[in-house]
């Protein structure tokens, strides 16, 4: 039984506004601990002992395919899977199931976000090698994150019993909650039993054929016109927009959850940006050659064009907590406690036209 | 009896960092209320009416001497006098007064700073006008500004009795004052007997060589030695580098001074800047496109490699009282209140041995 990934890679997203653009979305955004990498080349890589790139799939736009094909040089250029039109992921992980499926009917399929960042790589790919193992036998599986804080901008996973036959991590799934209040997140921190959905999912191709087919039947009858080689571009239009945690997971019975606690960050934000970057002494984020003065807790953010490190040097005085972010044709400054209204300017500038900087 | 002028622009200057650098100093840039024009070309422009460009020399120093005749196209390139080495202000108007005095030994020179700006150009030509006919009649004569603050940055003049037969805003000068401590600086402003001295001079060439010959005997025979046809990058280095201020002036006898009370400002700081700076509803100064949300009395400040405005479009979101200069190689970020700290900035880069961006 072979092992493939599926790397869903087709957001957009105006956080990381402006670094991140229509064609330069976050995944290719060098937004982890080291600038150089690209998340999405950062997923790749990260999975590589446990599934080389030349299982990878991609999942994507038609419009980020060529940028996604560029930071991805190990990854055969078939295996980027370029959707006509966004149709969220129950769509988007059907169709790259069934691409492999037709080559591989044995296949186990692993779906990962390509946006995130683990602290501790080696302990992710011991948990999904977990979650493989589930799925392995038959499981729809995921992984959930061990919550560090009350957060109530995610999804929870309840824990059931333990699985039967597996190892200690893996849980049968309770149920999927909604975004939780601020209370109810407390509860479920202190209480042990909920999980965060980090958009992890695990089976074998035949397993997800089947949900689907069960719970989104309009979806499957959308994949086997496309199967049977109908346009594309006609056809996915067509496809529900609905998400595999909507459609599929909180419908299926049998699903399994491996507990993960590997220094999981969805980098939501500059903040988050912040919270991972290598600190000097003050907590400043700062390019190498950068100087700073009386300056405490800052991030500043150099990219040229296509992403890379620019040549700039940088003066910080008398400024804490500050989020600076130059990209050549546009430059932000921002308190890190407000990095989520960076949407603001990207409205601002939608307003005005100003497309060349969306 | 023929007016020149003598524009004093030689000045390095650090506080304007990163848009100020060793060959782009203060003078050169756009700092005034219209960012399209450095404030040298400003300084001559306004001076037009009064003095052609024909007629204005420009005092400068040899690394500067090129673009400074770049920025003053109407100016002949035989008038941008290049000292060999800065040797402060006296032996600059000596030496430019010698030179002038050689095609036109009648001439009225007055000698002005390259940097400085004023609102009401029309009433500073007038107060120009005025200081030219106190010299016409053999007197050395200087502006006086009339203070609107108790600053202590500044050297000052004191009033003496209206100038016998001159306009009601003619005085002699009872002496001039180094600059006083805040409680003195307080005394000033009240008692109005009290002006700024803002560096300039107007005089009969003859009647300054003779000042020169009394005052300065040392600069008067170097400066011979020049006119004999010596070296100049060889007799340049030994003149004695003293001001005008401490030299001449506060040894002379027969001062007058102009009141005058036209908007000006020394353009000391990217604090002076934004206070120049045209002012959206927010207080703040910003390039036309940016964007500005919750963002108030900040100054943004976009120059390219030779002082022109670059193009890049800036977002601010809750931040306040913030100057932001990008220069495309340098990006500075500090408080409007610390603007005088650049310099820590400029001894930081200095220490690491940044000359290029010095």
């Amino acid at each position: 039984m072979k092992t493939y990934a599926v790397i869903m890679a087709g957001g957009a997203g105006t956080r990381f506004w402006p670094a991140s653009r229509a064609d330069r979305p976050k995944q290719l955004l060098p937004l982890g601990a080291d600038p150089v990498e690209p998340l999405l080349a950062a997923t790749v890589r990260r999975l590589a002992p446990l599934i080389a790139p030349e299982n990878v799939w991609i999942a994507t736009g038609t419009r980020l395919a060529a940028a996604t094909a560029r930071a991805l040089p190990d990854v055969p250029r078939a295996q980027i899977l370029a959707e006509p039109v966004p149709r969220n992921t129950a769509p988007c992980i059907g169709w790259a199931t069934s691409v492999i499926a037709k080559a591989d009917p044995e296949a186990l399929v692993c779906v990962l976000p390509s946006d995130h960042f683990m602290t501790d790589e080696a302990g992710f790919r011991a948990t999904l090698a977990r979650a493989l193992d589930a799925a392995k036998s038959g499981h729809l599986a995921t992984i959930g994150i061990v919550p560090t804080r009350p957060e109530t901008g995610y999804g929870y996973i309840e824990l059931g019993d333990h699985l039967p036959g597996a190892d200690a991590e893996t849980y049968a799934v309770a149920r999927f909650v909604e975004k939780p209040d601020r209370a109810r997140a407390e509860e479920y921190v202190k209480g042990g039993r909920h999980l965060w959905n980090a958009g992890m999912f695990f089976f074998r191709a035949g397993a997800m054929r089947g949900a689907i087919e069960q719970h989104l039947p309009e979806l499957a009858a959308g994949l086997a016109k496309i199967e049977r080689g109908e346009d594309l571009a006609a056809v996915f239009p067509t496809l529900p927009s609905v998400s595999i945690d909507h459609g599929v997971m909180e419908k299926a019975s049998g699903l399994a959850v491996v507990k993960g606690d590997f220094g999981w960050n969805d980098v939501g934000s500059w903040e988050s940006a912040w919270e991972l970057g290598a600190k000097d002494a003050a907590g400043n984020v700062l390019p190498s050659d950068a100087v700073a003065v009386d300056a405490k807790n800052n991030l500043v953010r150099l990219l040229g064009g296509a992403g890379e490190a620019s040549s700039k040097t940088v003066a910080l005085v008398g400024v804490n907590d500050l989020v600076v972010v130059d990209t050549g044709d546009a430059l932000l400054v921002i308190p890190r406690e407000r990095a989520q209204d960076v949407r603001a300017i990207v409205d601002a500038l939608k307003a005005r036209g100003a497309t060349r900087l969306l």
